[in-house]
């Protein structure tokens, strides 16, 4: 366990990138920008790259569309879609005021993934709207990131465009935070000796992230009946009418989950179960230690909420709690996105594959629970950090590897083939980084 | 005039650029991407760029929506939207067909304007739609280039985003290729000491371009009854019932060009014109020899088909012209849009410019003709070639001046502080490039 710092100076470390934030966004204006890809030795090479000789790539894809990925970027580009609704624990605050997070996100996408994603966020809030805006939108992009949009309609967004479109489309707030927690958890099991499809687990707070949790906890083994799913107006059960009127995917675990119809709140939740993963309220406070105390031995606790957790490791320790996550980075087994979907979107576009499954993600989250178990795995480290890059080479190339095995790759690779082409994009994307900040391109940080 | 290589040798160099495309395009497969413009030191920098780090730059903008701009690179951002109908001269090839063409004026508009344009073709065709979806894009563009879109809707689309949006919209088909013909005429006049107001022009191509040649022949002095409009069924006059029903931009100006009423083709059009200026379909040999013999003394031909001018520049020359100017770059005078765009956008944008009112056009006209001239014109030299940089300070300094005079721009520079921020952007991008070639992040050119 990290070194016991005081509450004021957890809170006071929590406000420390809140500051830097303030005076660094104003310094750059902007996180990310455009560069060329291609080399430009003189003023004659526009010739080649623009008018006149662009024209004959424009006549190979118009003979054939699927020339398309061959002559431009397209099957790297990936647009980051918001409409502002639910940006990280700010809510509705609009698509301006969530820019300066996809601009963030592209970043990590390149940096993380060599992906070239590009924030685009939305000035209507109403679904069908956007719904058809990422449909005009495909001709340039071989992928879709949707960020940050309001339940329940972010659902049905999702859903309509799976089906739809031909390209990967994903919900981060859905399946990246659902991927990379039970990444998490099959290491935390491993460690405790306990099995996925016997657990009791709680799930405090119903919204897209824990849908998807037990979504996937469901996929990979775990049993509907064992979960108990909470939301701000207590436990999810059939008699929850409220629910039924007002969202029809939170309706469906009120009748799938929790079998023995347990009632009550969060309390009454968290007794005798082996695992709660919260994705609810900022704490501290909002889980107190006597309900930890009542889990079963050998207790698993990811308090998910930033950047204050429900419950401080520490207190979820004493209360008897064997392995603690958080979202937090300054202490261990941080559940962090980052972790997912550039690796998800890396494997995805370089088989060119034409879905984002839920296969394909469950893989995803067993590469990066067996990436970090064979560095070896303890109750502090059961799941890797943002600087293990090996890892997102493993995790991509396993999901590409299954996108070949399900018949949705359009590029058949062998999974050496696969690996070298995963791992030199991302391999390039840091060294240009480098390579732009050593050149002062990018500034120095101002003192 | 250039060493007069036989015909068939310069039909060989028109088409070396296309051979060179065909490969160099699939060896990059695209041609812009993603480049971070903040540094990465370690990965604890995304705390400041990512969460938590970034809520505190969402809270301001939700707090005061113009934060947008300091705290993002919104004010750099750009749009290049098409819908794929009227790529080049290739016709409606389709948005995925139109996407190499885009990124190439992408790479253009950073590497002449440090400015950071992203391509959007879309799927739809629909003028409403494409409307629509320009404006659900505005949260995240500080400027929207249009781009090959048919007529006459893009009249209608650009004049709606012109007036509904507060961001610099413009059509480079219309605007871009006006502005530069125009800087190109004002020289040409300077050398055989005719004046704009008194000549007598014709325009042979009565599509987007043309109409906007004329429209800001008008505005910068010329007279609308001096000029002779042809489209393909010959010379526009108010008889032309045809054009009436089909396209109303064409329509007016057969009211208000030709006080002459003179009827007939490009031959009848020529007729003792001082200037003719052709935006029509690729030559040789769609303008004859002796049309141009039947010219006034002294005359300005611009033929600006691409690949192939529709008449030789040789031949317009023994046919009497004195002055030549064409689209190609291996011909003197070459009329070419990326004098104008990358520009004419630095200036709006570094103003925060509203819109891009026409009279900014005709000043970076002057601005790009006043370059020239300063350096001493001539008949092979009647506007800058795309290697003279400064003459792009110039012209983006005189564009941002003229916002801030029409009151139309957000911020008010001294003349020096824009002149240093739009030097250092352009400088910048040029040297990211170098950098990154350097470096080998853009891997050299195949063999």
């Amino acid at each position: 366990m990290t070194k016991k710092l005081n509450v004021e100076e957890l809170l006071a470390k929590a406000n420390e990138p809140k500051k830097f934030a303030m005076k660094y966004h104003p310094f750059y204006r902007g996180k990310i920008q455009i560069a060329p890809k291609v080399p430009v030795r003189a003023f004659q090479d526009f010739a080649v790259w623009y008018t006149p000789g662009v024209a004959e790539p424009c006549k190979a894809i118009h003979k054939n569309i699927d020339a398309v990925f061959e002559h431009t970027n397209k099957s790297n580009f990936i647009a980051i879609v918001s409409d502002g609704t639910r940006v990280l624990g700010l809510g509705n605050i609009g698509p301006e005021a969530g820019l300066p997070v996809m601009e963030g996100k592209a970043l990590l996408f390149k940096y993380l993934g060599g992906v070239d994603a590009f924030p685009m966020c939305l000035s209507t809030k109403n679904a069908e709207d956007i719904i058809t805006a990422v449909k005009w939108l495909t001709p340039t992009f071989g992928g879709i990131n949707l960020e940050d949009i309001e339940k329940p309609k972010c659902y049905y967004i999702l859903e309509r465009l799976r089906e739809e479109l031909d390209i990967p489309v994903w919900h981060d707030d859905q399946q990246g935070t659902a991927l990379v927690t039970l990444a998490g958890l099959i290491n935390a099991l491993k460690i405790t000796g306990k099995k996925l499809g016997e657990i009791q687990t709680t799930l405090i707070g119903a919204g897209a992230a824990n849908i998807n949790v037990a979504k996937y906890m469901i996929l990979a083994g775990a049993k509907a009946d064992n979960i108990i799913m909470v939301d701000s107006e207590g436990i999810l059960h059939e008699g929850r009418k409220d629910i039924k009127e007002t969202d029809q995917v939170k309706w469906e675990m009120c009748k799938k989950t929790n079998r023995e119809g347990r009632r009550g709140g969060i309390k009454e939740a968290l007794r005798d179960a082996d695992v709660f993963i919260s994705y609810s309220r900022p704490g501290p406070g909002a889980i107190k230690k006597e309900w930890v105390a009542n889990m079963a031995d050998g207790a698993i606790v990811f308090a998910g909420a930033n950047p204050i957790p429900e419950i401080w490791p520490w207190e979820a320790k004493e209360a008897g709690a064997k392995i603690v996550a958080t979202g937090r980075s300054d202490f261990p087994n941080q559940v962090n996105n980052s972790l997912g979907f550039p690796s998800v979107f890396r494997g995805a576009l370089d088989v060119m594959a034409k879905k984002i499954t839920d296969e394909m993600c469950i893989t995803a989250a067993q590469a990066i629970a067996n990436y970090a178990e064979k560095k070896s795995i303890w109750e502090e480290y059961i799941i890797p950090t943002m600087d293990e890059m090996e890892m997102f080479v493993e995790e991509a190339v396993a999901v590409g590897l299954k996108a070949m095995q399900q018949g949705i790759a359009r590029k058949k690779l062998s999974r050496q083939s696969l690996r070298e082409k995963v791992s030199s994009k991302i391999v390039e994307a840091q060294k240009m980084t480098r390579s732009l900040m050593r050149n002062r391109v990018i500034a120095p940080l101002p003192e």
